[in-house]
């Protein structure tokens, strides 16, 4: 058989992979969860921004209050740090629930976000609302206007969210100089031009302000994918 | 307890919940099929292409060699219609498979398109590529350079590609009248915008010329996603 064809398995070798597919499903071994940020920034330039130009993709996860990660992982439980994230004491936290979609779909492995918020909430990105079933609204975290809600397990007890399951609109967070470079003010549009194969200009990068943070986009896996951000060749922001 | 909080479920709800989804997992009851091609279309401007513009999003297929096909439904086994596509002659198929990557991870319910081909070729997102563990090259569909392979099953048997396992470079379908219209040829690069509320330009759409073909845009399902296809208000292609 040349090299060009695909092999034909014999029948025990058949029997085997049917045997470790069934097997896995059984065990119910599943993916671990996906890596909370993927990263690309390109260096300071000379007159450029106060802060590098730094693009994140989140992942799917969930922000708690308090009272439902006492729910999740019992009376007392606190968030506990895997991995800083970008903006100080933001963090990736080692607590993990599963999300169930209306039609009895999960999703296991979808990571908590650190520190605890005064609001529930869950983002996914759009292929991970198609498989559950939840048709996801646009928004900005924390406005759960007309939003879904889903079950939520954690190891203790399980959880149902009225609302807040989302797709995070894509933003870039900003301090007041952040701002003043690029002459734009908090909720303004932008976009986002990310160069290389997989070349996308990611219109509607909504502006949020705080005045501790420090320049950074955030797009989400399908936004990641998309743009295959990890073979980028340049980044740029503009009105 | 006020509407803004999640209901704290009683045991006897949780228990249900676990029982459920345990039962579900045991059961092996899997996602079915994502529809393979979701449509965006506006309609014929006076003075504009020959043919309207459509965009289509694939979800992951597979394309089979008759060889193949016998091995995994057994001798004989022909490609049956579910569904014609855009293009005329092309067909999502009733035929499905499961894509097995190195991981030993699976995607079940993977659809072949027909009619068969002369090479067997498996086209993912790379949300399923990093799911599977597999790094999927970007190529355009036939391209088999330097590509990896998967294992599939299908009811009857069990096959591994060495190659042909790949993401899809985005691309345009024209004939000799799209061309001329457009003021492009075979090759070369083209961009396209779609405006609405996840509003992007995507840049590099490759121009695949065929005699036969009807103006379409195939993206897939993270690039779908990541513009929301479905809630577009405008779409452009231009050079």
């Amino acid at each position: 058989m040349v090299a060009e064809h695909p092999t034909k398995l014999a029948r025990p070798e058949v029997e085997k992979l049917v045997r470790e597919v069934l097997t896995q499903r059984l065990r119910g071994q599943i993916a671990p969860p996906p890596s909370i940020e993927r990263h690309a920034a390109f260096p300071h330039r000379p007159g450029g921004p106060p802060h590098p130009l730094v693009v994140n993709v989140s992942a799917r996860h969930m922000h708690v209050r308090p009272a439902e990660l006492e729910v999740l992982f019992g009376p007392g439980a606190k968030l506990t740090k895997l991995k800083d994230l970008y903006q100080q004491g933001e963090f990736a936290s080692e607590q993990l629930v599963t999300v169930i979609g209306p039609r009895q779909r999960i999703i296991p492995n979808v990571r908590i976000l650190g520190p605890t918020r005064d609001y529930s909430q869950i983002e996914l990105s759009y292929t991970d609302g198609i498989y559950l079933g939840i048709d996801l609204p646009l928004r900005i975290s924390g406005n759960h206007e007309d939003t879904p809600g889903a079950t939520v397990m954690g190891p203790k007890g399980a959880i149902t969210l009225h609302k807040g399951v989302i797709r995070a609109e894509r933003h870039v967070h900003m301090s007041t100089e952040d701002m003043a470079y690029y002459g734009v003010k908090d909720g303004d549009y932008m976009k986002l031009r990310v160069e290389g194969p997989c070349g996308v200009t990611f219109d509607r990068v909504k502006v949020r302000y705080h005045p501790k943070v420090v320049l950074e986009v955030h797009i989400d896996t399908d936004e990641g994918n998309a743009c295959d951000l990890d073979s980028a060749t340049n980044l740029e922001l503009f009105k």
